[in-house]
């Protein structure tokens, strides 16, 4: 079994539909662009049938980007697969996710159908996706609540029916660790074409406990893992990015690695953070104000001696560099270029210029510009 | 073995410590006693021989408590097992909580000594411990990343020594929750004397799985967990005692059973939200803003065909009750009080009046008085 585990970034789709989030197209794509260089392996975009908006940026995500593949939502619907294929007709590599519920709380209470008339509706919709793009996913909805027996059919019928992923979601952040994994395991052990398909896990964080759901199903044989920078998302929010990844990286003996290049995850959380203005919380984890410093005298006293004795990484290792993140008005435009480039933000020559002249406004008035600071002076200079 | 999980409420003491959200004693004396209410089996209320401020807050909070047990913290050294037992005088239940390294890496780092002289002290200080209080905690400091067998020698040994509690932190936040668990099992099978104390559990949450390794920890036998609200603590925080008691029951398949009182975790949530000005993010599972709201047309369509649909949990469980948390100018005194009381605040009468006048001023300016408004208004008038 592979040792590699495919990060799929859903920040623009599941954490962007949360109230206050919503970004325009144009910042869209400058998350994208962050997102593309931070390593991921697939960008969720947007789900095209929803409003012109969301097709919009699928479109222009699609064309703004090239390593990762573009993902665009459907429900297992031939209009919306319809309007997901059309979405992402500039994608280099493009990928309709489409699903549909597949616990019997969705299944009787959302669809008031049958388990048999789901299988059926699943297989047509994986097949109608699959001669629009070569790469499909599909998702069992709920699938954390949903009967083993019947989850393993379900997947077999849709890989069956061509899907290239298969997403085992815990939509209601409901199961414990070793539930998850034990789900996940029972999957391996019981769909007959599994080599056929890459199982991807998708966690809610309603107990706090997306990281080790999501950890448990990579370690039963889970390749792909859905994420949002900051874990934000849906109520307590999706699996965050940073912890997996830095579980991942800081627990070697697993031998399971990403295409993450971490020193950009703290500038990412903080683009992402500013541009939708969800603030994190001090004490997140990897990410958070905090989450670095020592404060008890016992802790600085043995900080002090040997670093090791507190932290099991370097605070560099995720792009936090104390030194690097306020800039004054004796800081040159390179150091500006540089912190903005980070934070996701690349300009021509002339817009730098000027933003240059207007960072040195604030500057004497803030004394110190944080990421905030620059991204609304960024946000600025795309508007104008 | 018990089926009751002893909650270990350490707000006041590895949560206070951080920056920014020290208290004075008589804002810890409101915290204590909305832990009380909300009914923790433990508080620990401060490290005495840190300071005198530390020393009188446990004075205080033991005067103030009747239920819980106070806790004082000490290093595994005389003077420092005195302050604690000196501070814990008037306390109707009091414990001590000493302890020293237990990984090689703090023995030979921090201490600059042996596996042999750790155990040494480890005993001396559980036995002088014993000589001041009969409920004596000791902590095996940073057990996550200590070797298997010395940890299960050294929880032998001060069980011995009449240590009634042995804390097995993960101080760093480094473990994995299979990891974690198997710790836990361990020394459960190996320690011959493990019958005759409790095993705790402190977890640090570095990798955003302090949740999942308590619980890892509970499922292996430990009867006592050290949480925080909202998981405030060094650097990444501490285990959310939200997190963990929620996850307990709606888990009712394994149970296991605490004496929180659920429908206040969210006013104590803001209560110690406010009163450190730590604001807790909006995606924060159990108390975020957003963690009972459905925001995706798809959910929304879902949530209100049957809330199962997307809830594991109702937000009145924990207290969140959207109707109950604006007060304005037509709230009456009532309403006033009954609010300030759930945040923790109880006045006389004269005070009361006060503050409603005042109340009615604020709201005829704001309109919506919420609960940070009012833990505002509260602090001043504990301060005149």
């Amino acid at each position: 079994m592979s040792q590699r585990v495919y990060i799929f970034d859903t920040t623009l789709r599941d954490g962007e539909q949360v109230p206050g989030c919503q970004l325009t197209t144009e910042e869209k794509i400058i998350v994208a662009r962050q997102l593309e260089k931070l390593g991921v392996d697939v960008i969720e975009a947007g789900f095209p049938v929803s409003s012109p908006g969301d097709f919009r940026s699928v479109v222009e995500i699609s064309k703004a980007v090239q390593e990762p593949t573009v993902c665009a939502l459907s429900r297992a619907v031939q209009a919306d697969i319809d309007a997901a294929a059309d979405a992402l007709q500039y994608a280099r590599r493009g990928r309709i996710h489409t699903g549909i519920g597949s616990s019997d709380i969705h299944i009787q209470h959302k669809f008031n159908t049958t388990r048999e008339k789901i299988i059926e509706r699943a297989i047509d919709a994986t097949k109608y996706a699959r001669k629009r793009v070569e790469d499909v996913e599909f998702y069992c909805e709920d699938a954390g609540r949903a009967d083993l027996v019947f989850l393993a059919q379900l997947v077999e019928a849709v890989i069956g029916a061509g899907a290239t992923v298969v997403n085992i979601p815990d939509t209601t952040g409901y199961c414990l660790p070793d539930e998850y994994g034990a789900k996940i395991k029972y999957i391996f052990e019981h769909v007959k074409n599994i080599h056929k398909a890459t199982i991807s896990i998708h966690c809610h964080n309603d107990l706090g406990l997306a990281t080790a759901n999501s950890l448990a199903g990579i370690q039963a044989g889970a390749r792909q893992v859905e994420v949002t920078i900051n874990g934000i998302g849906e109520r307590a929010g999706n699996t965050s990015l940073e912890e997996v990844v830095m579980a991942l990286n800081v627990h070697k003996e697993l031998g399971l690695e990403t295409g993450i290049h971490a020193p950009l995850i703290f500038p990412t959380s903080q683009l992402v953070s500013k541009m939708m203005r969800m603030p994190v919380q001090a004490n997140k984890a990897i990410v958070g104000r905090n989450a670095f410093a020592h404060s008890s005298g016992i802790h600085q006293d043995g900080f002090l001696k040997h670093t090791l004795n507190y932290e099991i990484m370097n605070p560099q290792d995720v792009g936090v560099d104390k030194s690097d993140i306020v800039l004054t008005a004796r800081s040159g435009r390179h150091a500006l270029k540089h912190r903005l480039e980070l934070l996701g933000f690349t300009f021509d020559k002339p817009t730098l210029d000027d933003l240059y002249r207007r960072f040195l406004d604030v500057a004497d008035v803030k004394k110190e510009v944080n990421d905030k600071d620059l991204v609304e002076l960024a946000r600025t200079a795309i508007a104008a």
